[in-house]
C-alpha cells in the first residue's frame, strides 16, 4: 500500500510522466506555522543539479491543496500536488516489451497485467520522493529539537566523490554510494519492541526509496565482526549517554537518547549507456538495449535530503506515539 | 506495537521469566492441516544447544489454544501459548538500577517508567522469537511452493565458524556473524511500490528479531562500488529469469520470480563475560559490571530458523495480498 | 484518522471553502476502465437542486490527478482534486467565537486549538462527500454483479417527501429522513467475526457522513421488540435463501448472500434559518443567533447516492480480503 | 480481522467450546495497577444468571498471560486466557449441515470451507465477549475520571423487564432489548473528523458484540423526524455544555464535552424452543429443526456489561491518539 505511519500517516501518489506527484499528510497536528517557501531548501537539495544529475527540469511547485489556513497547520490532512510539466511521455512506450535490466519495467508490468503508467518508471519513478521530501519539510517542524542530517559517504567505491562521479560520466556508465544519516537530539524511549523497533520502522519507510539496497544501524555489518566486548557501548551519563556508538542510538529497538546513526547502500543507476542484454517480449528473443537520454550518473547524490525526510517522518509518527501515553504513565523509577 | 501484517497479521506477548510467551496469528486461511508436531523440528533447531548456546532449557512445549479443529485451521486467529518453566526471576534484579551495556534494560527502564518486567529482558528477551518461529511453521505451508532457506555465512568474521566459536568460549567472550536468507519459488509480483516494498515489509519484520543491525537485499552494500553495467540482471527468460540476481530477486520493491536473497548482521550476543562500565544509577557513579551464569556465546547461530520464520510470514502476508486483487485483474498484455 | 479501508483505501482530504476537496484512493485492481465522465451521474444526484437543497453551484468537476492510464485504473494510487470555485469565505469568520447550534464549530476549535480551517464547516463540511461519492464510483465497478441502492423513505417524519420539505422551507426550519440502503448479488461469506464484521465496518463508514445519527440492519430496532420465531428467517434455499430478511443479509457479522439491508437516521440541516441561544466566546455570554444565507432545507435529500457510495466502498474492501484467502482455503465440506 | 483499536489494540481469540477464548491488549500504558480480582464484578455481571440466562456455568478465571509484573501493566501485551471447562463439544455435530437459522452456523461454513470450529458458534459464540470485558476493566483505568454506564431500558418491546422474560420463557421463545450507555466526564475534543469519528469508531467495536442489529446517538432515529430547531442543542456553558442533548455529546463526530449517550438495538436470541424450518445439507430439503438444551431466553439482559467494555475501549483508544498531538499543539484560541 502506498501509505506509511500510525499517527502521523503520509500517503503518496503520482506518476513520472502523468498529471502529477504528491503527498497527503494526515495527523500533523495543528498550529504548525508553514508557508510554501519552506520547501524550497530541501527542494532545492533533491533537484541539485550538477554532473551526474538528469538534467530534467521540473519547477516543483508545491500547491498545498488542503490543511493549510492562515498560515498554519490545521490538523486536517495536508494535500500537496506538484503538476508535472516537463514530461516527455513519447521517450517510454517500447519498454512495455523489452524491459529496462534494473528497473521496475518487467514486475510492474506482471504485477498490474500491463495497465501501468509505463512512462519513466511511472509510479515506480524517483520523482515521487518529491512527495517525501515535502512530509520531511513538515516533519523536521514536529521533531524539534531533534535534527536530521545525512550526506554521502562514497560514490562508486571511492571517498573522492567528484572524480568517482567524472570517471563514470566518461565511462558512459553508472555509479552507486553509501549516505550516511544521522539524528541528534532524540529523546530516550521512542520506538516499540515488537514489531515496531525503531530499526524495523525506519527500515521500512527508507527502502522506500528506489535504488536502496541495504541499510545498517550503528556498526552495522561490522558489528558482526566484533566482539560483545567491543561493541557494547559503555553507559556513562545519568542521561543514558554512552561512550561509543555501536548500537547506532538504539537498544533493543528503542531510542536511548544518542545520536541515532545508519547507513544506506544506493545501488548505481538502473539506467546505463553501455548496452545491455534484456528479453524482448515481442520477438521471444534476448536483444541488446541501448539507453539513450540522459539520467542520473549517481542517484546516490540526490539520496540525501530524501532519507533525511524518510527519518523525519518516521521520527514524527514515533515522537507522537510516545506522547499517547505519556500523561497516563506515572514513572516509578528511574 | 506489538503486530506485524496487514492480512496475514501475527501479535506476539510475553516475557523472559513471566509466565509465558506466545503468538496470535490472525488471517490464517482456514483448512491447513497443522499438528503440534509440525513446530517441533523448528523448534529444535532455534533451541539448537551445542557449544555457544545458552544452556537454558525449557521444553517448548506448544499449547494451541485456539483456532485449530480436527486437524486443520479454522480460519479464526490461532493462539499459541509457551509456558515458562525453567525460568529464574531471581537473577536480575540489580538490573533495574545498574543497566548492562548493549541491552534493552536502560531503554526499557525509561519507556516504561520503570513498571517493565525487567527480569532477563522482560517482553525484549530473544525468547519472545518462539513465537515467530511458531508463525512460520504455519506460513511456511501457505507459501508452498515458495521455500526459505537461511544458514549462517560466517561468525565473528570467520567462516571456520566453529573455530570462532570455540575460539570466543576460551576468551570468554561473545561474537556476531551473518545470515544469508534465500527464497525460492516466489511468484512474480509480490510487494507493493509505495511504502511496502519486499524489501520494506522484510526488513520491518527481520529487525525485529533482537540482535539485527543491518540488512542487505541481492549485492547490498557491494552494489554501492558497482557500475550500473555490472549490477544490472540481464532478462534472459520469459518467466523473467535473469542471468545474475543483483537485484535479490526484487526490482522496484517488487518479486521479479527469481530467489530472493538477502542478508543480514547479527551483533554479538550483548550477555558478555568480559567486565564493563556502565552507570549505577542507586550510586550515581559508573562502575564494573561482571555478567555472571551462561549465555549464547554466539547468538547468530540461533538466529537462521528465526529469520526463515521471519520471511516465510511476510511471504505469507504478500501473497494473500497479491491474491485479492487476483480476480479483479485481467491482464491486457505481458 | 481520514483513511479508511484494509485493501480498497480511501483517504479524503479538502476544508469546504479552502482550495479543494478530494480522494486518494488505494488499493484498486488495475485494468478497471474508467473515464471521468463516468462521475457525473451521481455527482448530479448529490447535487440535486430542486427545493431544499443548497443554492451554492459547484461545477464538481473532477481532476484525476494520478493512478489513470489510457482510460483504465493502473494498480497505483487515484487521486482525484475538485477545485472550489464558488466558496465565499467572508461569511463564516464570526463562527469562531459564536459557534452554531449542531454544528463542529465548537468541537473542531477546541480539538484544533483554533487553527482549524473555520468557513464553512472547514473539513467537516458535507462538500467532503464529493470525494466519498467519487469513489464509490469506482467501487461500484469492482463489487459487479452486487449492485447498491439507497432511497429516502420518509422526511420529517413523513413519506410524503415532497410535501415534508415545501412544509419546512416554509416554516423556515429544517427537516431530517430516513434512508434505505439495498445491496444486491452479495456473494457468500464476506466480512470478519470480530472485529470487522459486515455491520462493524458498514457502520464506520457510514458514521462518516454527516448528519447520520443511526444506523440498523434489517428489522434493526424493530427486532428488539420481536420474538426468536419471528426474527428467525428460515433458511430455504441451498444458496442460503432465506424466507424474510429481518438480519439484514448477515449473520454472525457474514453475509449470508441474500440482499443486504440497512437504514440510517439523518438528523434536520444544522443550519436552520429559526433564532437560536449559544455562547459567544468574545462576551462569554449565551446570545441569539440567526443563520442567514440558504443552505439544505433537508440534507437527508442528498444522503441516497453518498450512502450508496459508502457501501460500495466498504463492499469493495471485503471483497478483496475475501478473494486473498480464496486460493488457498480448499472447501472441506459447505 | 480480529484486532481493533489504533493505540489502545484488543485482539480477540477462541472458541466457544474449544480449549479457550483470550485476549490480548497491546498498547496499554505502564503502570496502571491490576490484579486478578479487578475483574470479577463485570465477569460477574456478565454471567449474570437468573431467569432468562443461560446455565452454562463457567468459572471464568482470568489466566493473565503476560504484561503483568508486580501488581502493574508493564506496557507490553497484556494476554488474558480463559481456559473453558464446561463445554459439552458433542451436543452440536450435527449443526453443520442443518444451520440453525438466525445463527452463524451457515455463513461460517461457507467462509471458511467447512473447516471452522462449529461447536456452539465456535468463534462467533457470545463467549467471546468475555475477553472484551476484560478488556473493558482496563479501559475503564486509563479513562478515568471518564466513567461508562449501560442499562437495559426495555425487553421483549416492555420496560417491564422481569415480566417480559418470564413470559418468554412460558412461551419457550425468546425475546430482544434496548440497551442504553452513558458516559460521563468525557473531554472535549475526542475523534476524528473522516474516518474515524466518535461514532465511526464506537458502532464498530459495538456492532463486534453478537446480536447488536441497531445502533443511535443521541435522540438518533427521532432525530430524522425532529426540525433543526428543536434538534440543535443550545450551548450555554465557556466549557461546551448544552441545555439538552440530542447530540449525544458529539457534533462533527468529535466530542463536545457532555455525556456520550447512544442506544443499541439487541435482536431475540437466535436459540429458540420454537420449531423452525432450514435447509438440511445433506438431505437437500428444508425441514423442521428443533434446538434443545438451555440458553439465553434475552441475550439482552447480559449486553449492558458488554457494551460499557467496548464503550471504554473505544474512549481508551480516542484518549491515548488525543494526548499524542497535545503537546504539539499550542492553542491559539478557543
Amino acid at each position: 500500500m502506498n501509505s506509511f505511519g500510525r499517527l502521523f500517516r503520509i500517503s503518496i501518489f503520482g506518476e513520472s510522466h502523468g498529471k502529477s506527484v504528491g503527498i497527503v499528510i494526515d495527523g500533523c497536528p495543528a498550529g504548525i506555522p508553514l508557508k510554501t517557501e519552506d520547501f524550497e531548501a530541501d527542494f532545492s537539495r533533491r533537484r541539485s543539479g550538477g554532473i551526474g544529475t538528469t538534467p530534467r527540469r521540473e519547477p516543483d511547485i508545491p500547491r498545498i491543496m488542503s490543511g493549510l489556513f492562515d498560515g498554519y497547520t490545521t490538523g486536517a490532512p495536508i494535500t500537496i500536488v506538484f503538476e508535472n510539466t516537463s514530461a516527455r511521455p513519447g521517450d517510454y512506450s517500447r519498454l512495455v516489451d523489452f524491459p529496462r535490466p534494473g528497473h521496475a519495467d518487467f514486475t510492474a508490468s506482471r504485477k498490474f497485467g500491463g495497465y501501468q503508467d509505463y512512462r519513466g518508471g511511472g509510479h515506480f519513478s524517483g520523482r515521487l520522493t518529491l512527495g517525501l521530501v515535502a512530509a520531511g519539510v513538515i516533519a523536521r517542524k514536529i521533531i524539534l529539537p531533534a535534527e536530521v542530517t545525512a550526506f554521502l559517504t562514497e560514490a562508486g567505491g571511492s571517498s573522492d566523490i567528484e572524480g568517482a562521479v567524472n570517471r563514470a560520466v566518461e565511462e558512459q556508465d553508472s555509479i552507486g554510494g553509501i549516505v550516511e544519516c544521522r539524528i541528534s537530539g532524540v529523546p530516550v524511549g521512542l520506538g516499540e519492541p515488537f514489531f515496531d523497533s525503531v530499526e524495523s520502522v525506519m527500515s521500512h519507510l527508507v527502502f522506500s526509496i528506489p535504488a536502496i539496497k541495504g541499510i545498517e544501524f550503528g556498526s552495522g555489518f561490522r558489528a558482526a565482526k566484533m566482539k560483545g566486548s567491543e561493541h557494547n557501548d559503555n553507559i556513562v551519563g545519568k542521561d543514558g549517554t554512552t561512550e561509543t556508538n555501536h548500537a547506532g542510538g538504539i537498544n533493543g529497538g528503542i531510542t536511548n537518547g544518542n545520536e541515532i546513526l545508519f547507513r544506506v547502500a544506493v545501488k548505481p543507476t538502473s539506467s546505463t549507456h553501455q548496452p545491455q542484454q534484456t528479453m524482448n517480449f515481442r520477438t521471444g528473443k534476448v536483444e541488446t538495449l541501448k539507453i539513450e537520454g540522459r539520467h542520473d550518473t549517481c542517484i546516490a547524490l540526490r539520496v540525501p535530503v530524501v532519507l533525511e525526510a524518510a527519518a523525519a517522518v518516521v521520527m514524527a509518527d514515533l515522537m507522537l506515539q510516545s506522547q499517547a501515553v505519556a500523561r497516563v504513565n506515572k514513572p516509578k523509577f528511574v
